[in-house]
Formats: structure tokens, sequence, C-alpha cells
């Protein structure tokens, strides 16, 4: 807490803590701030290697005249803001509590922005995200999958043990699963909290297949000392070929293991009951259903998952964002744009820039070209009649058409497709006024 | 230089600058030991955190019992060893040159073995490669690529006036890209060393597309007082269509502009001429063509580039791998394992790890599943029965028939196809002696 604040010696409470939380995660922030320029940072000025990363965005270079090189990625500051306040108001409006998966992004900067904004935690896929969300100060922590390693069991425990303030959920899918968690676990002060995972159908994913399996598991853990039942939660983006009415059927399977759950009992040691669902594809049809569940005995955190909304993308979200379905609750903005320059232009039909799979996303769409920086002037315009058909390592291969106005030289601004693979070949992206001037970095940690 | 070293001050000329080349590299690489171990790094033990790498290291851990937790990247370290002698041997047997591809790894610890193993320096791909490399204090390096971005080649040009023994070869494949090389490198001290890049057919990558589209590039080399050329180069890596015969043709093409250039006096104002090819899955036939290069008016540098040999693979260049034309020169060794753990068996038929698009290459190939450590005895089996089908960001999922013997909690280690795409999702690899002790570790800079 601030040393200068006396109004808040007289706190107490959850808002207490929720003020030594902030203060001790903005600690946490300064820290990267402090980081060193330097070579480990793709694209970022040869000319500001020493400086810190704080003294480089206060300086706003402009991205494409101020000593950047490429390729490099950038992120729309204003498309970021938005995107993070409108899921804020769709889960608030939606009666909803939001968790968004940090997998997509790993970027304490942004969960730092998504916590703010109201965001219960943060949704983790595996230990070493869970290590980095501790490391950055993270208090509550939804992870979306099994967690049998005895290590990573260990340290978790420890890790609740040091720190009271820690809220951490798992989910469990088997008996097994739950055996090995109550091996590792023997001896630990607090209890782990679980939620059984309701697969999202046949040959989908993890998860139980089964209401019976469910409930074999919801006993193998009302067996342990060693963890907590505090719900069901489930992954509908991998409901086979998914269709609004499909997608809602496996939620009402969700909803409906929930409630009889609460029936028999199981809940009986939580003051909460935890239901969750809802990646970045499904989260209008998520908000339907939740929205239908009846009271349980205990007060019900319905709680979204959704990442990729934070940078959005060109391509698989823009596709699959259920605001195509609801236009009316409004619209994401794809944030990402990355640039690379044309070093080859061997024929009037190919052009090559350097940016290729070490630095796009590659595994659902191919990056789109969409303007063209001239290099003479520094005027930008449409990339008509650019395209872009394969990447190598370190190269995108470009045809051009008749209408193509390309040169060497001249920087290709493209979009993405898929955030999740976008963010991980970054490990600090610059961030872009609308006049180009660099007035942040996100850090990533993958 | 070492300060209590009297023999080396009467030592003068190359030799001299080696030893304190190498006594440079080794203190940029005793940095790299003394990091230290926390969330930055995936797999790690958490119980290791705030140690350094080299105290890590020293404690030699079990890859298995020591704390790792899952996913983690593995190297074999006999097969590292291996394949850096092989390739060594190979490139002396066959009178070349070699400047590994540091791509693949980014990895200042294997350029410093492949330069100990006599590399004449190390090839890059983009600008932020060469900012890498010259953090780690490489002296040689050959850029494979066009580079026209006058940010970079400014910082080139200062990197060349500090260091008299820094040298550096980049592509040229257009009079376009020679005029913004020379507008950015105006007043500078060194000329900048250039070859023509000769593409390796019509509608293959970079490079210029006819001899007399490289002797006009040629041409305007020669205008300028920025650039030099010094030799011919290409990629027969995308020969279209690559059999050995048309492989062979086009090397026989970049030979012959190699003569012809020579005849013209194009080389007058280098002391050394350089003919440069060879990825991983041709440099026999590179070898072989070579071979055949006449005398020319200046001792010849001919430079071999293979990079993915280092860690070879189990997909794509284990089909594609030179060895198997050549048995009798050796074989390539396997050296990466990716080892993830069985977090799910929701069926008969399936199973889930928590390794997926983040941690394997998944470009070419899916991971091959090799091998399954047991939970319960740490017995290893073949992973019989068991096949790796499709990958989410942070889950493989795999398929099983009813001889698979899998069960949650498992470890399966895993192959993979592509060195480059394997490498640069973990920027700490554990590398591991036959009985799963883990001696040292592998940073690299993507």
């Amino acid at each position: 807490m601030p040393a200068d604040s006396t109004a808040d010696s007289t706190v107490e409470g959850p808002d207490r803590l929720d003020r030594s939380d902030r203060s001790d995660r903005l600690d946490r922030l300064d820290r990267l701030d402090r980081e060193t320029v330097d070579h480990r940072f793709k694209g970022l000025p040869p000319d500001a290697e020493g400086l810190t990363v704080g003294e480089l965005a206060a300086q706003r270079r402009n991205l494409f005249t101020g000593g950047f090189t490429t390729p490099v990625l950038a992120l729309a500051a204003a498309s970021l803001e938005h995107n993070l306040a409108l899921l804020e108001t769709y889960a608030e409006r939606h009666g909803l509590a939001f968790a968004p998966h940090g997998k997509t992004s790993m970027s304490p900067q942004l969960f730092a922005r998504q916590l703010e904004r109201g965001a219960w935690g943060i949704t983790a896929a595996v230990p070493h995200q869970l290590r980095v969300y501790r490391a950055h100060g993270i208090r509550s922590v939804f992870l979306a999958n099994e967690l049998v390693d005895p290590v990573a069991l260990r340290w978790l425990a420890a890790e609740l043990e040091r720190d009271p303030d820690f809220r951490f959920v798992c989910y469990v899918d088997s008996v097994r699963g739950v055996e090995l968690m109550d091996e590792a676990l023997r001896g630990t002060a607090r209890p782990v909290d679980v939620v059984v995972e309701l697969g999202a159908g046949e040959d989908a994913r993890t998860g139980a297949r089964s209401e019976a399996d469910c409930t074999a598991v919801a006993e193998a853990v009302a067996a342990t000392t060693t963890l907590r039942l505090v719900g069901v939660a489930g992954y509908e983006g991998e409901v086979p070929d998914a269709t609004p009415e499909r997608v809602r059927d496996w939620l009402h399977r969700l909803v409906s293991l929930a409630v009889s759950f609460d029936k028999d009992g199981r809940f009986a040691d939580t003051d909460e009951i935890v239901v969750s669902a809802g990646g970045s594809a499904w989260f209008d049809t998520v908000a339907e259903v939740f929205a239908e569940l009846p009271a349980l005995s205990r007060p019900v955190l319905k709680l979204l998952r959704s990442g990729a909304y934070v940078s959005h993308d060109d391509g698989q979200y823009r596709r699959l964002t259920p605001f195509n379905r609801v236009p009316e609750e409004g619209a994401l903005e794809p944030a990402f744009r990355l640039w690379a320059q044309v070093v080859s232009r061997p024929t009037g039909h190919q052009a090559f820039v350097n940016a290729g799979k070490r630095d796009a996303a590659h595994d659902l769409h191919l990056p789109e070209a969409q303007v063209v920086r001239d290099a003479r002037d520094g005027s930008v315009r449409p990339a008509a009649g650019i395209a872009v058909t394969r990447l190598s390592d370190q190269h995108a291969w470009l045809t051009t058409d008749a209408q193509a106005d390309l040169e060497v030289g001249d920087w290709v601004g493209m979009g993405l497709s898929h955030p999740c693979t976008s963010f991980d070949k970054w490990q600090l992206i610059p961030v872009v006024e609308p006049d180009g001037s660099v007035t942040d970095f996100i850090r990533t940690f993958f």
C-alpha cells in the first residue's frame, strides 16, 4: 500500500486486500518497465539498446520512422482498449464473472488491465502459465485443464499455503486423476478446489464423457480430504460439428449437471458454486444458457473464460466471433498488424517480405496483406492485388497481380489469424497510437 | 586474452585474434550460465527458482525425477555431439567451409560449439538474428537474405566500423535493393560485402531469376563505393520439384555464374571469392558440384550453410537428409524428445497430453509418439498403438488402439519434425545424458 495514503488505513476486509493486491501487481509491472531493451526483443530500434522499456516508451517513437526494424508486430492501442472494454461490459450485462484465458497473450500487463476492468481472475492451461501468473501477483486462477503432475501439485500446495488470498480452481475428469492429485497433495494445508469437467461430446477433447462418469469423479473427490468439489465446467469450443443448437444442448447438459450435483449435496463444502464455460466463439450461447440457471443452494459464480477477444484477429475469430450473431452488442476490433519489408521482387507476380513462420500465426490461416507503406514517401495505400500465398521460416511469399504497386523496400502491413499463435512469437510488442507513435510495450512470457 | 597467459603474448596475426575472439565468446556464454532460473523458462523445476542456470546444471538433476514439470523438451547430449562432429568432418572431407544456419537454434552455446568445430561463421536470415549473434561475439556472419532496411544497414555499418574483425556478407538480388543499400550506407567507413543471389528457379523464392538479371545487379554493385561484390550464392532447397538432377543443374548454373563473373573481372576488389549454397536436404549435391569448381582468379570460399543437422529430427529431415543417399558417410541422430503428461483418458481410444502448438513443431508434421514412461514405476515402453492425431494450443490429441498401454499420469515421449519450429518454442532447453541427468541447458533467442 502507498505509504502516503492515510485513508487506506481505515479500509478493512476484502476491499483492503484488493488495494494491496493491486499495489503489489503494479510493483511487479514496474519491473517489466525497467527491463533493458536489447537483442532479446525483435524489431526494437538498435539505437535504443540499453534504455529501459519504460524509457523507450516515454520517447514515443514512431513505428515507421523511429528506428524500429522489420519484421515488427504492433498492437493498436485503441483496439486493445476497445476490446477490453467491450468484453467487460458484455460480461457485466449478462451477469457473468470473467476469467479471460491468459494463455492467449501471456502478458502480465494485459492481465492487469483485464483485472482493472473487473475480471474475477485469469484462466490458465498448464502449470508453467500458473507460475508466470503467480510471479506477477495474480490472485485468482482458473486452470481450465487437468493437473496431475505431482511436482506442480506440490508447488501449488505451497503457494496456497503461503498466500491465503490465492484462489485456485482446476478441472478433474477421471477417478485416476483424482487419485494422482490426492497422492501428491497428502499432508498439505489447504484442499485444492476442483470442478468436474464434462466433455463436449463423444469424440471431443478432455472431460468425462457421461453424467455417470462425472458422478464417479465427483464421488472420488468427495472421498479425499485434499480436494474440494466446487462446481462443473467444460469447453463448448470443442463441441463436434458445432452449431448453435448443438452448443446449446451441451451447455444445457452442463447446467443440468450443476443442478443435479447440487441437489445431491455435492457442493456442501463450498460457499460458492462454480459453473464455467466460454471460449471466444460461443460466449453468446453461454450467456443465454447460463442465464437460465436456476437458483442453487449457494451463490453461483458463472465464469466466462474467453481469451482471444483481447487482440481479436483478421481470420479465425473474425469469422467465429459471437458478435457476428449479436451485432447490436458491439464488435471487436483486430488489434494486430505485422509489418514486414519487401526484400525481393524477382518477377512481376512475386514478392518476398522478411517475416515468416517465426513471426506470424500460420496454424489456421496465412497472414492477410492489408496495406503497403511506400519506402519512398511513407504514404500508405491498400495492398491491392497482393496476397500471401506461403510462409517459409523467415519469409512470406507474396503473389502480386497487375494492379499491385509494390517495390523492394516497401513495408507490407498484414493481418493475422489466431491471437494465441501470434502473441507467442513476440516477447515485447509495441503498442501503437493512431499517429504511429509507440507509447507502450506488451511483454509476453511463453 | 587471459592475463596469466605469457605464451599468448608472442602469438601474432590471425591466430592471436582467434584466441581473443574465443575468450570473448566464452565470457559471453558465462553470462548465460549466470541467468536466473525462474518463470520465464518452461518445464524447469519450481524448486530450482532462484538458482543460476549453471548451478542447476551442476546439480545434474534427473529429467524424470528431479522436479522438472511437463511439458518439457529435452535434447540428447550424445546426439547433439554426434551431429556437430558429423557435419564438421563432412565439410572437411569435401573441402567446404561451413557457416551453419543459426536461425535453426538461435543458441549462442550451439554457435560456440559449431565454431569450436571449425565453422567459418554463422549464417543468419534477418537483422534481429545478426544482433543476437553480435551480442554473443560472433565475428563472421553470412546473411543469406537481402537486407534493405536503412536502420539495420546503418547499425551494421557501425558494427563494421567498431570491429575490424567483423566479417559480414549478405545477398543482393535487385538493382533497386542495391540502390537502397547504397543510399543507407553513404558515408560509412567500410564497404559491405555482398554476393549476388541466383534464384533457384522461375517460381522459386528470392534471387535474381536469370544470369542477365544477376549481371545487372553486379553492375549496380560495382557502381557504388559502399558495396563490394565478393561472390555468388543461392539456396538449392527451393529448386521447384527438386530431384538430384534439377538441383545439380541449378548448382551448375551457380558455379558457372561465379566463373563468368570472375572472367569478367567482377571480383577485382576482393581477396577471396565466396560461392555459397547448401541447406540440410542437398548438401551432398552441393559438395559434388562445388568440387568441380575450376580455379578462379582468387581463392574460393565454398560455403555450406546447413542448420537443421544440429538437432536433426523425426520427420522432415529424417526423410530429406542427404545421408539417406550417402549412408557410407554417416547418419544424423534426432536429438529432440518432447515429454508431455497424459492429463485425460476419456475413452478407450482417446488420450490427451499437456503439450500443444505452443510446445511442438506443427508446420510440417505432427509429433510422433515414441515412448511411454509409466507414472507408477518409471519404466519406459514403446508407444505401441498410440498416435498423435491433432494439436490444440496446449493439448495433443492422441488416438489409441487396443494394444496401447496408457494411463492418466504417464509421460509420453514424442519425436518432432522440423528443428527450426521446435527450438523456437523453448527459451531454455535441458540437455540430457543417456541416464536422464540434465547436465546443461541450451538458451535460445527468438
